[in-house]
């Protein structure tokens, strides 16, 4: 497993490498769903490469891609999530607080994620049996504090959804913070910026982050506590697994959702 | 005031140093209005250095900060408008996303206005006679383009209220974004990372960026599309001023806030 995970950690930097040197290119940009979910011809052409660098390498697996026409399960064999450009919306408009994401499962166990935040050059790896690192500075587990002592990571939309619990939540907090990247918001969790991200959320967006956040004890769930489904969107909460109690007991309206 | 600008740069980019110095320390923190705004001791002591050091060099000048306790009016004589710690919640919680701030003004005429966002090292200064400059790179004016090809910066608060025209901007752009830094939010305005930011905000929020923007086509306005007071908390845009009239349209609702 270690030279799969080195082998990881190096196409992902490669990954970001590549696209600080397309910054500013022209880019080819496709509306996915409606007018405010895009996708670049740089999402699909680094997609395709790492996708073909694991598959060159390790034959026997396969890939879980945002940007992938067919995905295998997650469940059997061995799957590697990936999310060529997590928060592709900032990559074109702001250039900046855009990641690219990698997690690697064995029959649905997680063995490592990857964040890497591309311009503030920052690896977010670990989980698994290997300890978590932020570059070469080893992460903290989860101190516990209340949450008015922290942040709270929501979109400005889920916040305003009176039917979801996340709004008491985030008014227990010092305030909320939106970065437009889910990667980069969980990664935030976990350097302590963000006391916990909310976030509505495919595979592809938490892989990384489920598997990073276990050793630190942080939990990646639905908002009634339950395990996700690893399939389609969900909306998902990355907190300190102490405070999964808390959280639940607001949200019990969620259950239903 | 050739003389007394880049003095003003000097002392700004040595408090933001003092900053990053003392960012580890145990700071002492006290509850404002509530228990979400807050200020340290270093809120205090970098605002009284800088007025100390202003009054100094400018015996007839005189002070509108954040931490003073009394404020003269902006509107007669020369007056230094002073944020130490735009942020202060960033500042305690997660050690970035702040600012210093500083806007003069000669009779209620800006001269120049400083936003130094301290962790990533950028002066943003310029403004009155002088050009706009992030560090020595040249900003550009605004270069027109619809709300659906930008981003907002809104604090979740703010979007969630109902009677404000904000949302209906907001859901006209690509998504929302919210940094708890007013500063560096107007700052984003001015390099294009955001296209516009709202803000419930007092005169030292936002009398750097107002400055700064003039010359690059931007305005710092009230929801209604009128002057700002510069006295008290504000709700605050700060848009492409070719933009005006479209958000003025919208947020006719917010003429009698």
């Amino acid at each position: 497993m270690d030279a799969k995970y080195a082998f990881a950690q190096q196409i992902v930097k490669e990954a970001g490498a590549f696209l600080r040197q397309h910054l500013h290119d022209d880019l080819l940009i496709e509306e996915k769903t409606d007018f405010t979910d895009l996708v670049t011809h740089l999402d699909k052409q680094v997609q395709e490469e790492l996708a073909q660098q694991i598959i060159s390498r390790y034959p026997d697996d396969s890939i879980y891609g945002e940007e992938s026409e067919q995905r295998s399960s997650l469940f059997q064999g061995k799957v590697w999530v990936i999310d060529p450009i997590d928060g592709t919306t900032n990559f074109i408009v702001q250039q900046t607080d855009f990641a690219v994401l990698l997690a690697y499962f064995e029959d649905g166990v997680g063995q490592f994620g990857i964040i890497y935040d591309v311009m503030q050059d920052k690896l977010y790896h670990g989980g698994g049996s290997f300890p978590v690192y932020e570059n070469d500075h080893l992460l903290p587990s989860f101190v516990d504090k209340p949450f008015k002592a922290g942040l709270i990571g929501i979109s400005a939309g889920l916040f305003a959804q009176e039917n979801l619990g996340f709004r008491t939540i985030a008014e227990k907090s010092l305030g909320t913070r939106s970065y437009g990247s889910a990667g980069i918001s969980f990664a935030h969790v976990l350097t302590g910026r963000l006391m916990a991200h909310f976030s509505n959320a495919f595979p592809w967006d938490y892989a990384a982050a489920a598997i990073l956040g276990q050793s630190l004890g942080y939990s990646l769930i639905r908002p009634d506590g339950s395990q996700l489904a690893y399939e389609g969107r969900e909306l998902v909460i990355f907190l300190p697994t102490v405070k999964i109690d808390e959280v639940k007991g607001v949200c019990e309206s969620c259950n239903s959702l």
